[in-house]
C-alpha cells in the first residue's frame, strides 16, 4: 500500500502558490505531496547570440536543489565548480519542454529564463519543475501581454510532466522517494493539453522493460495529465 | 518618513517559521519585513582535519540567493565556477557569529552546518541570516539534546545581529532595500544576549563617519537587540 | 530519397574493426555510415568509493569528440574548464546502457571504463558509443576469463542502440547529420539481445508526436535491432 | 613584555621605501616590523563597464603573499584555481578603504589598481597594505598631475590603518603575529587624516567584547593613527 | 638490440594516410611505428586580437591523447579542469615549429588551427605531431591556393621533428616508449628542409650531457632529417 | 651598443643577497641588473605519493611574477583560475634544473620546494630563477645538515643558468628585455659547476639558426657560466 492510501495511478496532493516570490515577472511554489519547487520566470529584452536578429525569442531554464532539500545534505554546486551531469541533464530537458510551449516567433527578440529551485525533496522534483515552470512562464507572458508589450499570445498549449515507475513488480504513477528509490524502471513522459508528446524518458537501468509494459507507463501517465491539466 | 510609517529606530515586523523544511536537524523561515531567507541546521558526525581528535567541535555556515530573490536575475554563482567576494564575506561572517554561541568543546566531535538560503531579499539579508541561523542551531542542539547524543547543552548565548545606517544624515535602524541603496554609512553589529559584542563592521565608503556618529550607531542597534530577544 | 539509396527503414553499412587501439583490454572501431567512434575499455581493479567492500563491480563510461570531427571545429572541453550538458547527458546515458548489460555483482570489485571517442561525426554518434562501447567492454570481459580473474561470464546480454527520427513528416531509421538537423522528433532506443528496452529518449522540442507516431518509431527500431544484433 | 620593550600603545618601528619597483606609477615597500608588503599603483585609462560614460574614475585593490611569507608555506591560491575568502575579504577591505580616500569625479574616467604583495609577513598585512597602498595611490596621483593628465588633485585626505587587539586581558596596538595568534578580540581601523571614521571591524570570535571595550580600542587606535600621519 | 632489428641511427616506420578525416581542410594520420596521431588542419577566417587589422595571419596547434592511447589509462584532461603542464609546454612547441614554416603575411588574416591527437602512444607522439600537423598544414594551404583564396602559397620550408635520446650510454634516434622510459638525456630537434634549426630542446634530468654528446645527438638528429623529408 | 656599454659576451651586474626573507629554510634575492628575483627554499618531511616508501626525496619549483613586475601590469593567474602556459612550462623547467643538482637518495624522504617570485623583470627572469634557486636550495640543504637531519651533503654539482639570443644579426649574452623583445632567437641554457649540460632550450620562431650558430650561441654560454660559478 502506498503512503496516505494513494492508488497505483493517483497523483499526491497537487497545490499551486501563484505570485509566491515579489520580484519575478512570474512566480509559484508548486508541491507535488512533500516536493516544493519555487519556480520564478524572468523577461530578459535581450537573447542568446545565435539569435540576434533572427526576430526569434528564447527559453531556457535553470534548477536547483538547496542543500537540505534532502534528506541527506547535499554539497553546494558551487563548492565543487560546476553543476552536476544530473542537473544539467534536468535544467535540459525543463528548457526543451517549456520551449515547446511557446512560438517563439510570437515572443519576439526577448528571453525568459525559468529557474526552479527545489526547496523541499521527495521524489519527482523534475516533473514539479516542468509543471510549475510552465505556469510562471504562463504568467510571466500574461504580464508581456498586459503591459502592452506583447500584441499575441505566444503560448501553443499547456505543458506538464509526470513520472511513473515500475516498483516490485507494479506500476506507480507520480512516485515519492521511498518509492522512487526502489524504482527498478523509472519513467518521466512531458506532455501538452492537446495531448501531444513532447519528451519521453524511460531508463531501466536496474531491470529492462517490455513492450507491453511501456504501453501500460504510457496509460497509466495519460490518467495524470487529465487531472493536472483540470489543476494547472 | 519610511515605509509603512516606520520610526527611524524601529525594526520591521519579523516572523519566524520553525519546521519549515521537514529534513534538517534545524529548520526556521525568518522573515525582516520583505526579506526571507531559509536557515537549515544540518548536524554531521565529523570535523574538518585540523580538529580531528581535539575533542572539538565546528559551527560553519553557507550562504546563497536564488536568482529572482532581487529585483533585477542574479546569475548563480555556480555558473561562475566560485562564490563571489560578497558571498565568501557574508559566509564567513555568519560563521563566526554562530560559533561564538557555541562552546565547541561541549558539542564534542561533530560539525553543524547552517545553510543560509535567501528566497527572496529586501536588505538586510545578512543580519537576517545571522538572527534566524542561530534559531535553526539552537533547534538542532535541541534535537542533539533530546537523542542522548548531547548531555549538556553547549550554547553559551543566544545570538542576533541587526543594521543600522546613515541615511541622508539620519541614523535608522534595520535598513530596506530602498534605504540601504542610499546609504551613506551602512554597520553590521552582532550581539548575544547577554549584552555583549560579538562582531562590529561599519563601512564608510561613500562618507566617513565621526566618533559622537559610531556611539550614536550603536545606541540606535542596542534598542533594536533587546527587541529581537525577546522575540527569538 | 536518402543518400546511397537508402530505405526509410534501412540502417547505414556499419564496420566493425577490433583490437584497433592495441593497449586497452577491449578496443573497438565501430562505424556507422561516416560516423565513426574508437571504443576503448579500460579495467581497473578498484570500484568507486560507494561500493568498497560491496563485492559488486562498476562499469562507467566517458565520450568526447575531437575538435573536427565536426564540419566546423568546436573547441575542446578543456579549454572551457568543463564537459558540456551535452557531453554529460551522453556519458551518462552510454553509462547506464553498458551497466544493464553486466551483472555487476559477477563481475566483482573491479571497474570497466568504456572511452568512446568520436573521430567522425556524421550523426548517430551516442547510439555508435553505445554498439560500439558494449563490444569493447565485451573484449575486456572475455580478457579477464581469459585470464583467470574471471569464473564466470558477467554479461547478461548484448547491448545495442538506434535513433529514429521524424523527418518532412517520414520516419527514418539510423539518421545521419544531414537528416538529424531537420529532424522534428528524435529518439534514440536502447534494447538488448533478449529483446527488452534499456532506455528509450524521445524529444519533440520542434514538433510533438502523437501516441500513433511513438508505436511507429519503437517499431522501425526493432528492426534495426534484428540487423544489429546479427552483426555485433 | 612585549617584543622589543614596546609599550602597549605603540607601534613597531614603520619604513617606507618610495619608488621600491621601478616600473610602476606609484611604488612602496612598507614595513611595520617584520611585516613587508609591496604596494604598486598602477593608472589605467579606462573603468569597469559599470562607470563607462559617467566622467568618474574607480580605484581597486588585489592582495597576495608569496608563500614563504608565512612561517609556514602557503599554498599559491592560483593552484586552489580561486583566491581563499580570506584574500577575498582583504581586497575587499582594501579597495574600499583607498576609494574613501579619492573624489572620483575628479580622477576622471581612469581606474587606479593598488597591488598588495606581501613578501614577509608578521602580523597585521591588511593595515600595514591599507597604509603603504595609499602611499602608493598618492604616487600615481601626483605622477598624474605632473604629467598634466589630473589639473586637479582627487586626494580628499590620507588615509591608513591599524589594529587593536585584546591579548590575555590587555589592550595592544599594532599586533605583530604572536600577539595576533593569542589574540580574544581583533579589531582593525581605517580612519583618514581628518580623524574621521572609514572602516571599523572587530571580532570576537574568541571571546566577546564589551562597550567599554570598544570605547577602549578606539582610544588606543587613536594614538596610533596620530604617529602614523606624521611619518606616512 | 632494439626492438625490429632497429639500428641505433634508424628511424621507425613512418606511414602517412592524408585525407583521413573527411571534415577538416587537411588531415593526416601520421603513425612512427606503434604512434599514431590524427593532424587535422582547420582554417578560420579571423585572427586572434592582437593581430587584428595587422595583414597576418596566425597559426597555432593544439595536442591531446585519448585516454587508452597510453599503456596505463590517463584521466581526460577536461576532468581536471585545465590542461597538464606537459600538454600546455608541448603544444606551445608545435604551435612555434609550425609558425616557422610560414610566412604569416601571406597568410593573410586568417588563422590555421592544427589539433593533433593521439590515438596511440608508443613514444615521440610531440615529433610525430610536428611531422604530421606540417603535412596537414601543407594540404589546409593548398586547398585555401586552389580555391582561389590565396594567390602565393605562403609556406616558407617544409618541418619535420625528430627525438635523440642518450639510452644505456648510447645515443638512440627515434625513441620508442621502452626506451624513452630508459633515457638518460633526451632531445627534440625540429628543423626545416632548407637544414635550419627551428627549435631544439635536450633535457638531462637524469644525467647530464657534455658539449662532444651534444653533438654526436645533433648528428644523429641530421640524418633522420634526411630521411623524413624524402618521405614527408 | 648595449646599455652601460656592455661588451656582447659580458654578463649584467649580478647581486646576491642571502637570508633575505626570515621565515624560509632558504632564501636569496638574486638580481640579474634590473631583474629581481626572491627565490625561497621550503623543506617539507614528505614526499608525492609516487615517492612514498622509496627512500628518494624530491625538488620542485613554482614561478610567478608580481602583476606590476613589468613595464605593462600584468593580471594574475589566480583571477585567470590556473596558471598559463609560460609560467607552467618554467616552473617545469627550474624544477628539472634544480633536481639535477640534488642526489635524491641522499635527500632521504622529504620535498625541497623552491619558490621563485619576480618581483622586478627586465628579461632573464628565468635564468635568474634558476641561478638564485639554486643557492636557496643549498642554504636549505646546509640547514639540513647543520640540524642534523642530513648526514652527508646531497649537493651534486652548483646549478646556474644563462640567456643568449640572436639579435639584429649579432650573438649576445644575458638578454635584458629591450634586447629579448628584438631576438630573431632566444637559448637558454644551464650548466652545472662541473662544465656539463643540463638543459638547452633554443627557439628560432622568427629565424632559423645554422648549425654554426648552434656552437657560437653555446660558445658565449659557456663564458658566462665561468664568471656566474665564480660568483655564486
Amino acid at each position: 500500500m502506498r503512503n496516505n492510501n494513494r492508488k497505483n495511478d493517483e497523483l499526491r496532493e497537487i497545490k499551486i502558490t501563484k505570485n509566491f516570490i515579489m520580484h519575478p515577472e512570474g512566480s509559484v511554489l508548486i508541491e507535488f505531496g512533500n516536493t516544493k519547487v519555487i519556480c520564478n520566470a524572468t523577461v530578459e529584452e535581450k537573447v542568446p547570440p545565435f539569435l540576434k536578429g533572427s526576430g526569434s525569442g528564447w527559453v531556457t531554464a535553470e534548477y536547483s536543489m538547496i542543500p537540505r532539500a534532502t534528506n541527506v545534505r547535499t554539497q553546494r554546486e558551487v563548492n565543487k565548480g560546476k553543476p552536476t551531469g544530473r542537473t544539467m541533464e534536468i535544467q535540459r530537458l525543463i528548457g526543451r519542454s517549456l520551449r515547446s510551449a511557446v512560438d517563439l516567433k510570437k515572443l519576439g527578440e526577448r528571453t525568459i529564463i525559468v529557474d526552479c529551485d527545489v526547496i523541499q525533496a521527495d521524489g519527482g522534483t523534475r516533473t514539479a519543475s516542468i509543471t510549475g515552470g510552465y505556469l510562471a512562464l504562463e504568467t510571466a507572458v500574461e504580464q508581456l501581454i498586459n503591459s502592452g508589450l506583447l500584441s499575441q499570445n505566444p503560448v501553443i498549449a499547456k505543458v506538464a510532466a509526470i513520472s511513473v515507475g515500475k516498483v516490485k513488480g507494479e506500476i506507480l504513477l507520480d512516485l515519492e522517494y521511498s518509492e522512487d528509490s526502489l524504482a527498478e524502471v523509472d519513467m518521466n513522459i512531458v506532455m501538452n493539453s492537446k495531448n501531444e508528446f513532447i519528451e519521453i524518458q524511460g531508463t531501466g537501468e536496474e531491470a529492462t522493460f517490455s513492450y507491453d509494459e511501456l504501453i501500460k507507463f504510457i496509460e497509466a501517465a495519460k490518467k495524470g495529465f487529465e487531472k493536472l491539466f483540470e489543476i494547472g
